[in-house]
């Protein structure tokens, strides 16, 4: 069942490079033993956290490039200067079957394109998207696209469903993932052209590998409804982005309510086992990493401000989809599908 | 200060009509002893529930209507059949001067079209919005739009701008509020072409009454970054949702966290105070209300399910609104702003 796994890293992503890559890697070596790893970056700044990680080092590869994208590169202008870059090799290792998967916690932009440029779309789709996993109360979804393209026709919106739920098989083992429609009403007339046309297009295409189950709205996210959430870019960046304030909202309402008074205090103590919970529910580490979607190739980018706790989630996910061997499953999905939408076409 | 204000009460709408209607309104008028109230709808329902509310049936005359517009119809049907319906007659007081703002618990699509057909839009702005209060971590501010319309022109997300300043002036009682416009990252590059020309546009049309501090993201509305968020009406429902959502999904996080052992059922009795705290701040009921702005009179959304004391917050925010003079400070805003983009296209 587990077979090994090379994950390539690029070292110097995110704002704190070797230093949160490095053990970030190394605790999700400790949670998958068969992994190994190939760094790309600057050797003098990995080597010597590498050594301060054994375990991790003996499972690694470091091959050095002096050449790094910043977090404030415009995509246009890594894309020209980025080829031999940290990032750029990280995603060829992939490109070139060195390694089963690539993981950046760099400028989003920046990978994005490159992704597209080095992995290439699979099954001539034209629009990669970026899925994200969503803690619901249930357990979690998959909420995509949250933002690598503004605006989604029917057939693209079709393509995030079937390239969603090819993640969810992976993580969640599901055969059949439900998948919802994200819209401002779950009445048919609702929406835009774009989604209702999706919504007939899902409903109507046979042999579909999901379980379709029409429009949902936003608060039905959070209840775990389905597993798939679909939605084009700009709102769902927006709603994944209001999620996270919300959350962060709340937290800062609950720390002010239990230190309010000596007594509230107390009760925290008191209450800490259930806390703890609460807490570990609200980590957004524990969900870090989003996952280009769509290339021949697995992506995940890592938030850039992430600990090394957040990284290991990150490398965890790239473990699982390479695992599941995500890309190919979803190549033939696709393909499947555009061969119905012809042969409709043309009947 | 407090001059008497008129509300025409829907008496019919929501979920549970006059049985949560009176008794919402009765807490309002206990804030506000100089209201009175208009109640259209049937008196045989009507009048039983007023008469357990003598201070309330004190300021209240009922307009007697058989029609009543359900919470599953059209828009277009509601439209057809709706004249003389109780939420017609309660938008009809306003039209005609009888009642300073009307507010419905029914169906919103149905009020939505009817406030338009019977307020009209004002300075020939093309859409109204919908704008609803968000509880932020610094107090409240305002988004809008959140789902009368999908889409919105760079000239109807400026025109959004200042219906939401007239809007927080009122109710935040600052002369300049504060303006953030939503988009999926802070840099001018990102977002579609509206939102980047509607960037544009606040920035650099002279004269506007708002401190616009440029494009904002999902995570910062909650953080109270600005009096008002404006967004386009399909994300902005989203993010409404999602919020909701969210904090609904975290509110059954803490109450498992606070029961899971007797330690934590003591801990959460001791902590009481500051948890009761955190449950007011989480209540929805507190900012019950969606505004319908740019009309020519005041008309308030409240939820359909509500009870009495969300009810209550609708009746408040039209009370606030109406006291401001809301409608008039902004047909001339929005007029101010038309005369500008008129004088700059002929030069």
């Amino acid at each position: 069942m587990s077979e090994p796994q090379v994950i390539a890293l690029d070292a110097m992503g995110g704002d704190h490079g070797p230093d949160v890559i490095v053990p970030g890697a190394a605790i999700s070596l400790v949670r998958h033993p068969s992994l190994s790893f190939r760094l790309y970056g600057d050797e003098a700044k990995i080597t010597p956290v590498l050594n301060k990680h054994e375990a991790m080092a003996r499972r690694s590869t470091v091959v050095h490039t002096p050449i790094a994208i910043s977090m404030e590169e415009k995509p246009s202008q890594a894309l020209r200067r980025g080829k031999g870059s940290s990032m750029w090799m990280a995603l060829e290792a992939v490109k070139k079957g060195e390694a089963h998967a690539a993981v950046s916690a760099g400028n989003t932009g920046a990978l994005m394109a490159m992704s597209k440029l080095v992995l290439r779309p699979v099954a001539d789709i034209e629009r990669p998207a970026i899925a994200a996993i969503w803690p619901t109360v249930e357990g979690e979804c998959i909420v995509l696209d949250v933002g690598a393209n503004i605006g989604a026709s029917a057939q693209q919106l079709t393509e995030f469903a079937l390239m969603g739920a090819a993640m969810a098989r992976a993580l969640f083992h599901v055969e059949r993932p439900t998948v919802g429609l994200l819209n401002v009403g779950v009445e048919e007339i609702k929406g835009n052209d774009d989604v209702r046309q999706a919504h007939t297009m899902l409903k109507d295409t046979a042999g579909l590998p999901i379980d379709y189950k029409g429009f949902i709205e936003g608060d039905q996210i959070g209840q775990g409804v389905v597993d798939v959430v679909v939605v084009e870019g700009f709102a769902g960046n927006i709603a994944l982005r209001t999620a996270e304030g919300t959350a962060k909202q709340i937290g800062s309402y609950i720390r002010s309510a239990l230190t309010r008074s000596m007594l509230s205090k107390l009760g925290a103590v008191l209450a800490q086992g259930g806390l703890k919970v609460l807490k570990q529910k609200m980590d957004p580490r524990r969900v870090n990493g989003g996952t280009f979607l769509g290339l021949g190739g697995i992506a995940i980018k890592s938030h850039g401000g992430t600990d090394a706790l957040g990284f290991a989630s990150a490398v965890d996910l790239a473990y699982e989809m390479a695992q599941a061997g995500l890309t190919a499953r979803l190549t033939a999905d696709l393909e499947a599908f555009h061969g119905r939408l012809a042969t409709k076409a043309a009947s």
